[in-house]
């Protein structure tokens, strides 16, 4: 017989009556009924019963043997009792009465429970992750996280994407977050970084004749961590495509992310592809973010035109300014307390909103509450009409400038969602934002900028740059957006140099700006690139949302904490001097450390 | 149509014929015929003919547009004339005539050509490796390497292994290699190191109650590269199981290795599993190595007893002194002239021997040469039999202490290999060593310390510890070895406090030593570790031996070159010196660098 196991804890049966088997695992729980002594016995397949008798030589062994150690057992299975079936468990028909015990590896007390799931504080958890890890709940975590990255990856090769390592030590650039660097032993002075996307290489190896690329890749940003984000290290599905349009692009991406969605939707319904396309104009008036959640049912709408010259001054006034005033419905609330519309008030002050005004159409369609009474019946039916209330639903207002007014209003809507519990919990609603804007107005300095991305190419090409109005230029950038969560930027890249000089030069930068600071990629342009595009999903975020947990760090093994330290590992820690010495740095601590030199 | 494509450049045949389609790629070849321009258009799946008529106001346009730009061409499908076909192409029987040209990007001179196998040198390749790549030779290399990992993984995942994402930033860990070193912004005077390896975390998965792990894992060495290394990062197929024996760990495996090299063996043989498995006392006896090359058909044998007491003095007198001799057949050697002989002399001697006695036995079995000269008739006899030599073969000795001698006669042995074509080309020869021994005995102290790996498991466990000899305790640690190569290391780990402390006592350390050194594994040992071992071949040394190619950088998307820069990304660099101050350190120069400050 095998040393540690004939089955594991979750393969024996009825139809196993009888066998002599082994098994190994961890003490999952003890019960001690006097005559006998139950042990749940758990490996990471599931759980198995095994008894001891009292007068068993093995009882006293095993009852002081602490939960959490390992034990490998070998004896009879037996069927239980009627009465002490467990039907919760696949194995709950028998147990295994114990004859030879072996203790592989005693615990001591432990530092957290692992057959219960009391919270034990971040630190512990994280400190004793080896233990926190034998969980149930963060064992389905991990399966979950592997078996999404293993459908993705199978589902990009199908889609004829191939995977390919790019460096992770490698070079510095010049912008976005914060790299990190590493100094070099062999070139004094010099450092590599690690690389925050891999955005450089793909593109590369588009130029490199690579047709569809793609990578669960590591990238790294220096970074101060946050709920969904952790500090350091994180995964995204790089992939880029070569000879593509941007809904080329979508096509593709589009049967992985509804595939791997609904692979692990466990029940929960994900938006059949093609996925809403939502140009960013739009999506800032009907949702009032570039990141909509369509699990709200709330639509935005202008109403401007119903309050313009009206006797309501404070926004016939601002109106009169240049402001718009937009109308967030708040279906069936008409009938709340005048409290429930105080405190969206209170909340919208606190929020730096002058206030948030409203509208109640009670439930014979009676228009009430302070605006109405300073509007006529025909401003007031226009207003139902547009904002498309029904009698019972009250409407909120926010009135600013057209963008502050959007963004406000989007505000409102998600708060609504959230607090009149509009939003479907059992679906994952994929859109799609296109159309950015290429560049956009500096209110304070009157100079055009770029809005996003200065490397996707602008719509229209050179000819838009040439001879249209800069700010009514779009983007092929686009972004996949899931109830509400940015999971990724993207855009067909601008590979043509002429372009992108000309690009740059609309937002006020000479050649020589350019070459000094992308020189690379444009050198690499200069033989021969083909059209590309694509974009990098993260992956943390995907399995987030698929475990539904709003902290990261709940979907990786071996997270470091908020303070960007990993307990377990004591990382990062002190190194020797001739460490230091042997990569030409030395350290330049803070005044209040360096005290004592 | 679409505007890039309507076909890849490998898809057109006589079946499309009038057609009209679409192409895009680049530029390969042209060929100008004086009334007509064939051009090749690449892209990465195959090549297209495609012509234009010097009628063709698009005749110019091609053909000053410089080779490696890309185009895109609308035209017709026409069928080649019989004396054009190109029977070496997909595509050979058809032509595009070209009716409309698009210049997606034009190529200036290019600094290597992608058309040619010529060599334009490492620097040149690597500075421009988006060039490079689109070379045909490195298009197959990318595609094996990404079809071998992703058939790994699908194989691991198959054999029931869970991929885990490790840290790549984490703890410096105190032996091995030299790790790189990562400054930490937020604690001042810290630093992250990249892992060597993910073997701390790999086993407290195991505690942590995973069942099988792997992972294609990036590692990170500040070593000085070669052939065969990379200098920074390198890829291995990291896996460690729970509750397993060795025998547990190779059935896991040899189907995962032997499946991989047989789906890239491209007509070459592997061998069928299970592999050999050769203790290692064997593999020093018979190849003289712990990396015996199977291809190689030459056995060693010792033949110390055939030389005790004869009248070739030296070799006696070493034999009385504690010397072996060790035969190493040089089959069918015996008509060499004796220059032949004399090369592996003087060859012996730069490599440090005394010299490289032998003994030729002609067609007929007469021995020959200054040895055979000095040995009756009875020993000549002995040491053909116990050589297995045949008529017309020749034998070399290397007599030494017993390890010596054992390691020069596997180098003789491998000498022998090459320079007489012993080695089947076609063939994949896998073989495990196992049963290493524990500890070893240092001659110039006469301490006893560990052979390999204090963390492996001694065969006998604490019994042997206790009550054998220390230097006849062997280990459950193998090695993978194919074709002479070691693709990994592996072991059935210690998980035992109690045995890691008395095995560091038999090799003179104490309890407070170990807890100093290893604390962070011991601790977790002590909350039920269960029994585990695993391995990790090395994914790039794979590639490698399928691509058949001796240089590592070969088979790498983008690969530092042998000073560990990249001249493409230009890392490492200097950096701002507010980023070092960020992150608490300054430059610490060597002498001729910082005069100027």
């Amino acid at each position: 017989m095998h040393p540690y196991r004939s089955h594991n804890c979750a393969e024996l049966r009825l139809s196993d009556k009888g066998q002599q088997v082994r098994l190994s695992g961890w003490v999952h729980r003890k019960r001690d009924h006097g005559q006998l002594l139950f042990v749940d016995l758990r490996d990471s397949f599931g759980i198995t019963q095994c008894v001891v008798d009292v007068s068993s030589p093995l009882f006293e062994k095993l009852e002081n043997t602490r939960v959490e150690s390992v034990i490998t057992v070998t004896g009879d299975v037996v069927i239980r009792t009627a009465e002490t079936i467990n039907a919760a468990l696949p194995t709950g028909e028998i147990e295994v009465r114990v004859r030879e015990l072996e203790i592989q590896s005693r615990a001591e007390v432990l530092p957290l429970q692992v057959n219960s799931d009391e919270d034990a504080g971040e630190d512990t958890r994280l400190r004793y992750r080896y233990l926190d890890l034998r969980r149930e709940k963060m064992v389905k975590k991990l399966k979950l996280r592997s078996g999404v990255i293993s459908s993705l990856r199978r589902r990009m090769i199908e889609q004829d994407f191939m995977e390919i390592q790019t460096p992770i030590l490698t070079a510095s650039s010049p912008e976005g977050a914060r790299d990190f660097l590493v100094p070099s032993r062999i070139h004094p002075g010099k450092f590599y970084a690690l690389p925050q996307a891999p955005q450089m290489f793909k593109q590369l190896l588009m130029v490199g004749g690579v047709d569809r690329y793609f990578q669960v890749a590591p990238c790294f940003r220096d970074e101060d961590s946050r709920a969904d984000r952790s500090p350091g290290e994180f995964y995204q599905l790089d992939f880029e495509m070569s000879y593509v349009t941007q809904d080329d692009v979508f096509n593709a991406i589009e049967p992985v992310l509804h595939g791997v969605f609904e692979e692990f939707a466990d029940g929960r319904e994900v938006s059949p592809y093609p996925f809403a396309r939502i140009p960013y104009a739009e999506a800032m008036a009907k949702y009032g973010s570039d990141k909509p959640d369509l699990r709200n049912p709330i639509i935005i709408n202008d109403v401007t035109e119903a309050f313009r010259g009206s006797s309501f001054g404070i926004f016939a006034r601002a109106i009169e300014g240049g402001n718009v005033v937009r109308a967030i419905p708040a279906p069936g609330t008409a009938g709340n307390p005048r409290s429930f519309f105080d405190k969206f008030n209170d909340w919208a002050r606190k929020e730096g909103a002058a206030g948030l005004g409203y509208i109640i159409y009670d439930k014979e369609g009676v228009p009430k509450g302070p605006i109405a009474k300073n509007l006529d019946e025909d401003r007031l039916a226009q207003i139902k009409e547009i904002a498309g209330l029904e009698n019972g639903d009250a409407v909120f207002f926010a009135c600013d400038k057209e963008l502050a007014a959007a963004k406000f209003a989007g505000h409102v809507r998600n708060k609504l969602g959230t607090d009149l519990e509009l939003l479907d919990k059992g679906v994952f609603k994929f859109c799609w934002i296109v159309d950015f804007p290429m560049f956009e107005l500096d209110e304070d300095t009157g100079k055009i900028d770029f809005s996003h991305n200065p490397f996707s190419m602008p719509q229209g090409g050179m000819d838009a740059l040439e001879n249209q109005d800069p700010l009514t230029i779009n983007a092929y950038q686009y972004d996949i957006v899931c109830n509400g969560i940015e999971l990724s930027s993207g855009a067909i890249r601008n590979h043509r140099p002429d372009i992108m000089y000309k690009a740059f030069e609309v937002a006020g930068y000479s050649n020589t700006d350019v070459e000094e600071s992308f020189g690379g990629m444009l050198s690499a342009f200069k033989f021969g690139a083909p059209p590309h595009g694509g974009s990098a999903p993260g992956v943390d975020r995907m399995v987030m949302m698929l475990a539904d947990e709003p902290n990261i760090r709940e979907v990786i093994a071996f997270p470091m904490n908020g303070k960007a330290e990993d307990p377990l590992m004591q990382a990062p820690a002190e190194v020797d001097e001739d460490r230091l010495r042997e990569l030409h740095i030395k350290l330049d601590l803070p005044l209040e450390d360096t005290e004592e030199n």
